[in-house]
């Protein structure tokens, strides 16, 4: 039956075909001074077409407006699956271009609202418009609506302007109309590159990859360091590592992402002789953030990131978090997960796309005691620490890092 | 008509008596060691406790079981208003208790059943019992999920598992039931108390207080701190910080709430004299970061919280925060919202009372330069600084600092 019909409509089996993405940008950069504005949608722009081309998508054309851009092209809809991804866009909708033609704009409406609604439907029709036209907007609802529910009588459609389950958008620019029905979510905050560059400690498991991305989405590209501990991790953790890093690769399209694999485990080996048991953690992660600060200096980043919540594991209480942070000399430490709870966390994970990758079967760190320390004193930390060789622990592990360029080029 | 059948049936103006407050905690409570997860559960209901008695409400009785605390009292419902600003509470529901016999659950989950379930309703009967009981959980579903269709054959009721209107639900726990419909959010986390005080910079706007709050909810109590930049700002600016602090306290109870206020106008006035336009803000905020250290020190607490975010505002660059950040010599700065958008911190600060205050009018700083600088060099900012005189500011503020005390005791 309904088979039928949409044969007597002519449209069956012939899908209907979308050539225009309408690309919306983030709120938080429309209220920037105009300067910082334009500066933010040109890298924004650029980031969209280094990713189009990245995954071999040939856009015709860019039409730029204020708060968002029109891309013509032949199948938008596989083109929003990858530039969800791209940092700054709000959301995005595979659109229809016609004239600003009433006629045009019903006839194409229709042929939207034939895919889009079936049997029963409760539909809306918004329409937004810029520029001088015969009509108004409401002007347009209206006789849209009315096309629709005569075009299409015998699926008994419904006006619902309140809980649509569908809606049929159409967008009139000046001499242009777009109309549309899907909007996808972008991650919204700022373009990659708006910011310098940052380190980040990258264990591979659920936190830090969160960390990674939450400074990647406020416009900062990052490089991963991985501690690789061998012996007490084996190459299981670091495989899960560097799938991780791959996965945030698919965030920064054209910002090639360096990889260090620091040889941690010979300053493990050397932290267990020297020092007492339940300060392993904390002498072990001091080592960490001076090594980052050295790799912060050598590749000009601006400061280090890590996954630490406050009390997330027994090493982060806020008395330890003092004595790490007392590590670092020469850049900030920024933990966006600082206070996230867990659940926030894996949630977040799992719209990245690192979840999955993240909780994969690798080795824990063999190294952590039993009972680590909750409440370090720095006094007893430095009296350890005046017994390592800490300058010639960096100097080796930076000399022995292993660099990788996870190239999304 | 329903008038007359809920008569018939002997409810009319008499609404159900619920006895019992369950209080469940929060999943990442729950996988903690088994010391540290029962020194948590102590600390949560301690600061029940507190918040009981602060708003003069009596309860009977506390039964502690692993994840969750039972409390008979009379208004649970009214109890839950308040307890849902508990942190390290997952979630409350008003219950009715009765005995584990099956015909007890039968006739006050009718009961419930007849006060929550109108004419037409969906609704879904769920069990989870512990303990031995001669009967399984899903017979209890489907005996009670039949009286209530049969008790209530007037209604036209429906099961329904998986889009139910309403649930029924019923925890058996040994020679006990719980029968409740309803389930609050509380704002998960660990207890206030669980780590050591933080001072915050609060300046009263939007981002400041979410970023306290999201430290308290990690379990640390704040003391927040507000810079007092008459003349450059004015009484309106100094109100809105103590209303919003006070909103913050709500979630304080039983913490006495230091308010340091400091008058940071002289420290401004002298800042624009001696260094160039452009800089004031990045002066004036390592200047904060400053008297901060020194208030923490004072006050025994272990590190400082802002409410920065990446390119939030000008002075917000990573090349500024840097800058900053270098200044702050003892203690870490933690800024909870680093990677967040400005749109996710509104959202957050609506659902914790503080949007309605912090977006109240208030002169904003007459300080701030037309284009404040955002890629500074720590090296200018030295130059300047060796004019200032820096100790000396710092006592002074700390001196004639004003402390009110926020007492929700």
């Amino acid at each position: 039956m309904k088979k039928l019909s949409n044969l007597a409509l002519g449209i069956f089996l012939l899908p209907i075909k979308f050539d225009t993405l309408i690309i919306r940008f983030g709120g938080e950069i429309g209220i920037k001074s105009e300067w910082t504005r334009r500066s933010y949608e040109n890298l924004i722009l650029k980031n969209i077409k280094k990713t189009l081309t990245f995954y071999n998508i040939k856009p015709k054309e860019f039409l730029r407006h204020p708060g968002r851009i029109y891309i013509k092209m032949e199948k938008p809809l596989a083109a929003s699956e990858k530039l969800v991804k791209v940092f700054g866009i709000s959301s995005l909708s595979p659109a229809i271009e016609t004239t600003s033609d009433l006629g045009a704009i019903k006839k194409r409406s229709l042929e939207l609202a034939k895919e889009k609604l079936g049997e029963n439907s409760k539909f809306a029709v918004r329409c937004r418009r810029v520029g001088s036209h015969p009509y108004t907007s409401m002007d347009v609802c209206r006789e849209i609506g009315q096309a629709i529910l005569d075009g299409l009588a015998d699926r008994k459609l419904k006006v619902d302007l309140e809980n649509p389950d569908a809606e049929i958008q159409i967008e009139i620019r000046e001499d242009k109309a777009y109309i549309y029905s899907e909007v996808f979510y972008g991650p919204g905050g700022f373009p990659l590159g708006a910011q310098p560059k940052l380190v980040c400690l990258l264990s591979g498991g659920i936190d830090s990859p969160v960390a990674c991305w939450l400074v990647m989405k406020r416009g900062a590209p990052i490089i991963p360091i991985y501690f690789d501990n061998y012996p007490f991790t084996d190459e299981t953790t670091l495989k899960r590592a560097v799938a991780v890093a791959e996965k945030l690769a698919e965030w920064a399209i054209g910002y090639p992402m360096k990889f260090y694999i620091i040889p941690h485990g010979p300053n493990l080996i050397e932290i267990k002789e020297k020092g007492p048991e339940r300060l392993t953690c904390i002498l072990c992660k001091r080592m960490m953030y001076r090594i980052a600060e050295e790799v912060a200096r050598k590749e000009k980043a601006e400061g280090i990131v890590t996954g630490e919540s406050i009390g997330e594991q027994a090493s982060q209480t806020l008395w330890n978090l003092k004595v790490l942070n007392e590590a670092a000399k020469m850049y900030p430490v920024y933990r966006p997960l600082i206070g996230f709870d867990k659940v926030e966390t894996e949630r977040l994970s799992k719209k990245i796309g690192t979840f999955e990758v993240s909780t994969r079967k690798a080795m824990g760190c063999t190294a952590v005691p039993k009972r680590p320390a909750t409440r370090v004193k720095l006094k007893n930390i430095l009296e350890v620490e005046k017994t390592l060789d800490i300058d010639g622990m960096v100097r080796r592990s930076i000399r022995e890092a292993k660099i990788l360029t996870l190239s999304k080029k």
